[in-house]
């Protein structure tokens, strides 16, 4: 090879991912993750081929996004003034996504998950009643103050100013508007939502939902967003706009269900039910998330086609600076795989090799990953000579055919 | 106070440990750990109050200590020439220990778990065989070169070498010598050593281990070293000098009749059933280890003055350099107080903010603990209030009585 050249194969690549959302979503608000930890994070995601960053950004514990229209929302909401992520560095971490191929979606998460909002404007959240007394938790159900106030102008004005907000902050077309877990029992224990509902025909606290929802919605629609929600408006039976995706995040065991009858009701759907990456056990767990099938529901083709993609979640209670990345990574990668390569690409077996070079790529790049394998220098040398002699069993055989 | 002048308080603390031996147990053959994460150990132990790194070196998948009297140990044995903890290293570490109060206990363990012992000197590795054939593995048991051939004096003069090397590297006064998991089958499968036990009148096999361990026993003996062993030793009832320590490993569950049996048979023991850390799951499981109290056996008081201590054993199968740190910590603090504390000291509820706190102090001087409460700011000021109206309660009640 002359000194000055380097000469290289001319290769052809042919390689396009199989499903367009391919994602990772992050809990912000349990815990606080750094802003350098969360570029880690999208960094990682680069060499893992995703490309949706969904930041659940503002929960119960705590609101650390800044709001310039509601400014007490992180002054009184976040754990601290260190833990809000300003304007500035959002629009920074967008275009740093952005050059790596990747969207960030915020969440807004409401009706429920609104306990931070009530410390800088308690006037949004609903006081529960308890024993003709006003201000009782409902333990086990839900805290004191953790829903909004469905009743009042105010709330939707405030709302939807907030979503206006991140329209003008964040530059995708869509916004993650929650709606999980909205429980009744608040609502159903407060008298002026009781009178309300009477005056304004609303039957049940389910029909008072679809009437959150879809002022909510059409508020995000007028301002041009296009909207995800949690399966949970779907369950509800709450009416959505059509072009409303929904992500099933329910039950690991049952998700075909609902991926079947979701998409059989005409919706688009992320599957993340299986991919919880928060739930930890000892060993080898990313076997499980590989082996996920999307697709693996009783459908129709036109219903395989509503599956727009998936994402790996992981929730916060657990997390935070410490070992967001060495939890997350290199376990989501087997996720990253099943969502980009082709269905038949499955082989548990022959994965292993591939996700531990790749550890090792992703290590190289001077990145905390953990170990998830249990590989060691022994096992892997001897498992790779079967895998080799085997793969030359086949070309063989390829050959002789 | 004046700006040239610091005023505090004359405070007197009175303080002692309950239990003189407080470890941690590292793997670092399975996986390396690298000297600076050793030293973040080390830093970190000192900070718990705990004072032994028992140092599981070398195991069947790697030999990283350094030997200069077998160099292929090494040479042969670890990963790689960079996977090596060579002697200067080990020097500086011990000093880099002692000076914070730490003792480091390095295990050989023989006569299983040496198959990378063998990659240098397959002279000293037992050959398995099968139907009438050598060089076989026996599946489900043992690989086919993982225990140290008992019965030529090859063997018990190299073990005795390498003793003897480590005695003038280390400073400890005890070696820990392994001995666990000795799987009898494939001495069995031999003929030279079913020949030798005919012509030495060795009945069971549990006599040639009585044999191999009397011998090795003897010769780290003459070398002036005190001796820790796991506890399968005494299990198969093999007789080893008195002042052995046995360390109490096997079922989480029954451990307690082990200790109780152990030391009713005069032994000294390190307890560390309880406390295999590398197991984990989804949650807060430092509670469990919290719980553990080491004299809970049926037994004289003379029986629970053997319990000379514990250990938390940190396994690298799922554990290397990305994880080692933040893995262990701050999950071990709840030994280090269950070790150092009285016994009365036992309140979970009490504990968690404690070591909640603790977490804070480990993570200012610049480590990674992970978050292993799933405490944040409104639970925690919640709990703290509550914790802390209890204890007015309490100091209350004590000023009345």
């Amino acid at each position: 090879m002359n000194k000055m050249f380097l000469a290289i194969n001319q290769t052809n690549i042919s390689d396009a991912p199989r499903f367009y959302h391919r994602g990772i979503m992050l809990d912000s608000s349990r815990h606080f993750i750094p802003i350098p930890l969360l570029k880690k994070h999208l960094d990682t995601m680069m060499y893992n081929k995703m490309n949706v960053f969904h930041w659940h950004l503002v929960d119960d514990q705590s609101f650390p996004l800044e709001s310039k229209t509601y400014p007490n929302l992180h002054k009184k909401g976040a754990y601290s003034e260190n833990h809000v992520y300003n304007h500035e560095e959002i629009k920074e971490l967008i275009e740093f996504a952005r050059i790596r191929g990747i969207r960030i979606i915020p969440e807004l998460d409401t009706p429920g998950h609104t306990y931070s909002w009530g410390l800088g404007y308690p006037e949004l959240i609903t006081i529960c009643w308890k024993d003709g007394k006003p201000f009782q938790a409902i333990y086990n159900v839900q805290g004191q103050r953790e829903i909004l106030n469905p009743i009042q102008n105010l709330t939707y004005d405030f709302v939807s100013n907030l979503i206006a907000e991140l329209k003008g902050l964040f530059s995708d077309p869509f916004i993650h508007l929650g709606m999980d877990e909205v429980y009744y029992s608040c609502w159903e224990s407060n008298p002026n939502i009781s009178q309300f509902m009477l005056l304004n025909s609303l039957n049940s606290t389910k029909d008072l939902e679809q009437y959150y929802m879809s002022r909510v919605l059409t508020s995000a629609n007028k301002l041009g967003y296009k909207v995800t929600v949690w399966q949970d408006v779907w369950d509800n039976k709450v009416e959505v706009f059509n072009d409303t995706i929904l992500q099933i995040w329910k039950s690991e065991e049952d998700w075909r269900g609902y991926m079947q009858n979701a998409t059989q009701d005409g919706y688009n759907v992320v599957l993340s039910s299986p991919w919880y990456l928060n739930y930890i056990k000892y060993g080898s767990d990313w076997y499980e998330f590989y082996k996920v099938e999307p697709t693996d529901f009783e459908g129709t083709e036109e219903q395989k086609k509503r599956i727009v993609g998936g994402e790996a979640c992981m929730w916060s209670e657990f997390v935070d600076g410490a070992n967001s990345i060495s939890r997350l990574w290199p376990r989501a990668s087997a996720v990253a795989e099943r969502l980009w390569s082709s269905i038949d690409l499955n082989d548990v077996e022959e994965a292993k090799f591939r996700l531990d070079e790749h550890r090792c790529r992703l290590l190289r790049i001077i990145l905390t990953y953990e170990n998830f394998q249990g590989f060691n220098k022994i096992k892997s040398i001897r498992i790779i000579k079967i895998y080799f002699a085997n793969l030359k069993q086949k070309l063989k055989q390829r050959a002789l055919a």
